[in-house]
C-alpha cells in the first residue's frame, strides 16, 4: 500500500427529503448570495429547480441564475459565470444537475480567484488552492463530481477537453434524492453507470499490486453496479436501484476506491488511460456522451493491456464476475481474462451502450485527429498500468471501431470447456 | 435504503511519512496553541511523542502537554484538560494515541464550550454543536475515533461509561503511520481488530434489509480483517497487514459502512447492542479491554438474536465466510448461521481473544451489577435488530460466562454433513 492523503469533506444529504434540507444547511454554512448554475432546462421542466430556489430563498439566500450548461461544457460558459460572480459580488455557487453542470460550477468557483483567463488554469495545469464554496443538487449520477477533486472543461475553439484536480474545489455540500433520477432517459442512465464503473476501474488498474481493503471496496462497488444497473433500465422508478447507483457514483470518484493505489506515494490512483483516450473522442464529436465513449474504449483498452499484468486481471475476473481459470496454463488464464473483459463490455451493452465508435460515424480517417490532440493533452506517453505511446493509442482507437459480437454459448458445458 | 446524512470531513495523511506532515498541515489550518494529549507513556518511550512535538514546534505551534489518559478514560481527566485549555487559552487539541486518548481529547474539545460540568453532556445527552479543532496521530488502530462522531467517557464515581455522538467533534486531521503500530502487543492488536469487526457488525445488523452498496463495503471490510488479522499476530512488522487493518479501523467507524442503514431516516445505523452490553463490563471491570469484552459478548448476542432475522444472518454467513446452507430446510439454515457465528468467535479466539467473561473472574453474582447500570444507561429496552429488555440482557451475559469450545470436524465430509 502506498502512502496517500484522503480528504472528502463534502456533507451529504441523501434521500427523499434531501432537497428540502438545502436552504437551512447552506444558510447555516454562510451562503448568502449564490450563483445557481443549471443545464439545458430539464430541471426547469421537472420542477426541481423551483424546489431548490424555494428552499434557498426561503432561508434568505439571494440567487442569481445562470442556465444553459451543455454536456462537455465549454470554457465560454465558465467565463460568463465568473463575470456574473464578480459583477454581482456573489459568495457561493450552487449547481443543479449532473457532472457537466457541477464541473462548470467548480470552474467558476475557482476561476474567480484567478486574474487571467480561466483557460490558462487548464492549459497550463496551474495549481488551484482556493474556490468559492460549492453546493450541488445532483440530478444525473455519473461523473461523481459532487464529491470529486476533478473538473473537466472543453475548449471548442481549440478542440480540446482538459481535466484538472484539487481538493480546494471539492463541494462543501451534496444533496442527492434518487427520485430526481427517475425521469433520466435509459441512455443517459446507462452512460452514467458506465462512467462510474470506469472511475472504479481506472483506480483498480493503477499498476500497483493488491491493496486488500481498497480493492475490496472497489470490487463491491462494481458488483453493486452490475446488480442494480439492469434494474433501473428495466424499471426507471426502482428507488432502491436508483439509490444504490447514485451512492456508488459518488464513492466511485471521491477517491475512497483508490486509497493506497497511487503510483507515487501521495499520488492519485490510476493512470486514467481510458478517460484520456475517451476525452479526445467526446471533445471532437460532441454528440458522444462521455459514458458511451468509455463503454467502447475501456474494454478495448483492457484487451490491449492485460498481458502487462495478468494477475491483476485474474483478480478482476474472480472478484467482479466470479470467473476462475480452469487451470493455471497460459491458455486458461488468457481465456478467463478475455471472458471477464467480454463480460465487462456485454454488461455495458446490456444497458444499451454502443460497442464501437463506428456507431457514431467515426472511422479510420478520424484517428489521426484524435491522436493529434491526445498527444497535446497527454504527451507522447501516458498512463500507469502499462504506459501507452501514440502507436498504442492508435491501435486501441482502431480496435474500438469494430463492433463487439457477444459470445453465445450453446450450453453451460460448452461455456466451461 | 433509508435517508441518511454522511459527513466525514477529516483530512487523512496515511503512510510512512504521515507524522512529518503534521506541523505544516496544522499550521496551515490555523492551529497556534495546542493541547497535546497522550496516554500512559508508550508514545514517550517509542519516541513518537518527540517526533510529533518536533514537527509541531518546528511549524511554530505552541504546545501544552497533558499525559496520563488511561484506557476507559475517566471524566476527571477531561475536567483537567478543559481547565488547562481555558487557563492557557489554547485553540486546538492534538491527540497522540489510541481511542481512549482521542476520546478524552474530543471531550476536552467540546467540553470547553459548556459552562457547567462536562459530565452533564454525557449524563443528560446534551447536543454538541461546537468543538475546538482536533488533530490525531493514531498509534492504536481500534476505536476508529480518528474519524468518528463518537466519544465514550467513563465516570468511576458513578461506575458508568457513556457515549455521545456529534459531527461537530469529528477530528479535522488524522495522521496514520502503520509503522507506529509495529510495537503494539498482540493482545491489544487483537482487541483492536475485534473492536473494528464489531463496529461493522453493529451497523450491518441494524434491523434493516439489504442495502447493497453499503453491505458490500461492510462485508469487504470484514473479510479484510479476517485476512490480515492473523498476519499481524504472526508478524507484528508486516507493513501491508498493519496498513490494511489501520485503514479498516477508520472505515469501520466513520459511518461509511452504515450509510442508508439507519433505522429512522437520517438516523445512525445500528442498535449497538453488543457495545451497550460490553460497556457495562469494562465500566465495572476496568481491566477488561473493550475489544476483549466484545469478543465474548458479540458472538453470544448473535446466538441470542439471529432467529429474529435469519435471512440477514444467512447473508452474513455467505458474504463474510462463504458459508451456504446445504438446502433450504430450517435445520440447514440454522446450521449455516450457527457455523458462521462460531467462525466469528473462533476468528477472535484465533487472534488471542477470550471466549468467556469468566476468564476475567466475572461470575453469575456480577450479572445484576451489570444489569443495574445497563438499565440506567440504555433504558429498560434498547437495540434495533431485536430490541433487548433486561431479561434478554441477563441471558446474554449468562451465555457469555461459558467458554466456547471450537468445533473440531473429523473430516471434511463430516463437516458438510
Amino acid at each position: 500500500m502506498n502512502d496517500f492523503a484522503f480528504y472528502s469533506p463534502t456533507e451529504f444529504h441523501f434521500g427523499r427529503t434531501a432537497t428540502d434540507d438545502m436552504g437551512s444547511a447552506l444558510s447555516a454554512a454562510g451562503f448568502k448570495r449564490s450563483l445557481v448554475v443549471y443545464g439545458q432546462g430539464s430541471v426547469k421542466r421537472s420542477g426541481v429547480l423551483d424546489q431548490v430556489k424555494g428552499s434557498l430563498t426561503g432561508a434568505g439566500i439571494d440567487l442569481v441564475e445562470l442556465g444553459g450548461v451543455r454536456p462537455n461544457p465549454d470554457v465560454s460558459f465558465v467565463r460568463e459565470g465568473i463575470g456574473l460572480v464578480r459583477e454581482r459580488e456573489l459568495d457561493s455557487v450552487v449547481a443543479v444537475g449532473g457532472g457537466s453542470v457541477i464541473d462548470a460550477a467548480k470552474a467558476i468557483a475557482f476561476g474567480v480567484y484567478y486574474e487571467g483567463d480561466v483557460w490558462d488554469i487548464f492549459a497550463k495545469g496551474l495549481p488551484i488552492t482556493r474556490a468559492l464554496p460549492i453546493a450541488t443538487l445532483v440530478t444525473i449520477p455519473a461523473a461523481g463530481s459532487e464529491a470529486s477533486a476533478s473538473c473537466v472543461i472543453s475548449n471548442d475553439e481549440e478542440g480540446r477537453k482538459v481535466g484538472v484536480g484539487g481538493d480546494a474545489f471539492r463541494p462543501r455540500f451534496a444533496f442527492m434524492n434518487p427520485e430526481h433520477t427517475f425521469s433520466l432517459p435509459p441512455y443517459q442512465t446507462a452512460a452514467g453507470v458506465t462512467d462510474m464503473f470506469a472511475h472504479i476501474c481506472e483506480r483498480y488498474f493503477s499498476g500497483l499490486g493488491t491493496v486488500t481493503v481498497t480493492d475490496g471496496i472497489a470490487t463491491s462497488l462494481m458488483r453493486t453496479l452490475i446488480e442494480h444497473g439492469p434494474r433501473v433500465i428495466e424499471d426507471p422508478e426502482d428507488y432502491e436501484a436508483r439509490a444504490n447507483i447514485m451512492w456508488v457514483g459518488m464513492l466511485a470518484h471521491n477517491d475512497i476506491a483508490g486509497c493506497g493505489r497511487g503510483l507515487k506515494p501521495g499520488g492519485r490512483a490510476g493512470g486514467w488511460e481510458s478517460h484520456g483516450l475517451e476525452h479526445e473522442v467526446s471533445a471532437h464529436f460532441v454528440e458522444v456522451t462521455h459514458g458511451a465513449g468509455l463503454a467502447v474504449i475501456m474494454p478495448n483498452w483492457m484487451r490491449y493491456v492485460w498481458p502487462a499484468d495478468p494477475d491483476r486481471f485474474l483478480s478482476y475476473a474472480r472478484d467482479v464476475f466470479g470467473i476462475e481459470p480452469i487451470d493455471d496454463t497460459p491458455d486458461a488464464i488468457r481465456d478467463a481474462i478475455e471472458i471477464a473483459i467480454d463480460e465487462t463490455q456485454e454488461f455495458f451493452m446490456s444497458l444499451g451502450m454502443p460497442s464501437s465508435l463506428s456507431e457514431f460515424g467515426i472511422g479510420e480517417g478520424d484517428i489521426e485527429t484524435l491522436i493529434g490532440t491526445l498527444e497535446k493533452t497527454k504527451g507522447a506517453r501516458f498512463g500507469a498500468f502499462r504506459p501507452l505511446d501514440m502507436d498504442d493509442s492508435r491501435e486501441i482507437y482502431r480496435m474500438s471501431l469494430m463492433p463487439h459480437e457477444p459470445n453465445v454459448w450453446e450450453t453451460e458445458e460448452e461455456h466451461e470447456a
